[in-house]
């Protein structure tokens, strides 16, 4: 059976969601920064890289959620969240996924993990105030996508996007990350993706409520 | 016929290397970021993001690397540079690419685009500060991943995880991005990748010799 190791809230909902839609059997275990889970010898057994999400299979665990993704979707192809005879359609899913890992949460963890970045309090002060201006920059380019009127990241279907889009868009509301009251379209979308059942029952699963969705973060039900 | 656009020596080189191991017609045109090119419209027409690779399809542009070398091995399976009928050993590929995506390339950008993440002249020295522990430290796992005696990133088979890792090794040379002196595997691997007549002729296609492979990364044939 299938199990994530996930921390609650962060980028790995975004495959706890894509196991509720997928509607297979799995587990799923939570790794709490806040007590340091992840720097436990039992969890760097599972990934060395003390990183969530993780996916355990039974060819072994993988790590980096675009690919995660794309490893769910590519075995349960009838839940459709991934056009898997199309190599073009598949990469822009793809290429969408990488654009936010290697923008948005890139740019988000500078005030989640500063010391990524560098050290010092006058760095760590630098570090945050630039988080709007990217997230904002970043953020257009999702807006920009959803502006042909139709109903998700991709168009008429449901794919691997939209989850990912969504939860990042959450995490944008936090004050100081920019400003999304700027972006109607992916506030649409949000509420869209918030629609979905398997969207509410992986929330459910991590402790949060549809309040944490609507911006209020450190909200836990 | 497949169009590339290319900065020399950037990550777009990666996709040039395999448009090389394919043996397929393309085109190669080069934007020189020196020059502004790819802040020119005619660039942001085909990509608004002004980034490098941008791979022309008869069905449109894509972007972002890894996106861009699945679509490429998923179009030539022949070539046997991802294992596109197991999705498992895909995963990997895919996630090694991605965890070099998020990492290593962040981390160089320090250097290279420090406005990328914080302004002022305070905040520039602190994040080149950083690169040579965090680029050490992401490198660990790619010297691990060759600790098994076997050639290649995921084995006995060349991927295109091979020609990704070799030229970030290749960036991480500079002055001030690290310690590669202290990772005898990597050094080992990106010789061999260097061994590739693809690579040669991407290299050279480039306008860089071994020279530039080999830490000279200044030098123009």
């Amino acid at each position: 059976m299938l199990k994530l190791y996930y921390a609650p809230g962060a980028c790995s909902l975004i495959a706890h969601i894509v196991l509720e839609e997928l509607g297979v059997p799995y587990e799923a275990e939570p790794v709490f920064f806040n007590t340091g889970d992840h720097r436990k010898p039992e969890f760097l057994r599972v990934n060395p890289k003390g990183k969530v999400p993780v996916l355990v299979t039974d060819r072994g665990p993988l790590t980096e959620l675009p690919a995660i993704l794309t490893y769910l979707a590519q075995t349960h192809p009838d839940a459709g969240l991934l056009p898997v005879g199309d190599p073009f359609a598949m990469a822009q899913v793809q290429a969408f996924n990488v654009y936010l890992a290697t923008t948005v949460h890139i740019t988000f963890r500078q005030i989640s993990v500063p010391t990524f970045y560098a050290d010092g309090e006058q760095a760590r002060a630098a570090l945050a105030a630039k988080v709007p201006e990217k997230a904002d920059e970043h953020f257009a380019l999702v807006e920009e996508q959803l502006s042909d009127g139709r109903p998700w990241i991709h168009g008429d279907h449901y794919t691997l996007s939209d989850p990912y889009a969504g939860v990042f868009a959450t995490h944008w509301q936090r004050p100081g990350m920019g400003h999304p009251e700027r972006f109607p379209l992916i506030a649409a979308h949000r509420e869209r993706v918030l629609g979905r059942p398997a969207v509410k029952r992986a929330l459910a699963d991590e402790g949060l409520g549809d309040a944490w969705w609507s911006g209020d973060l450190g909200s836990r039900k």
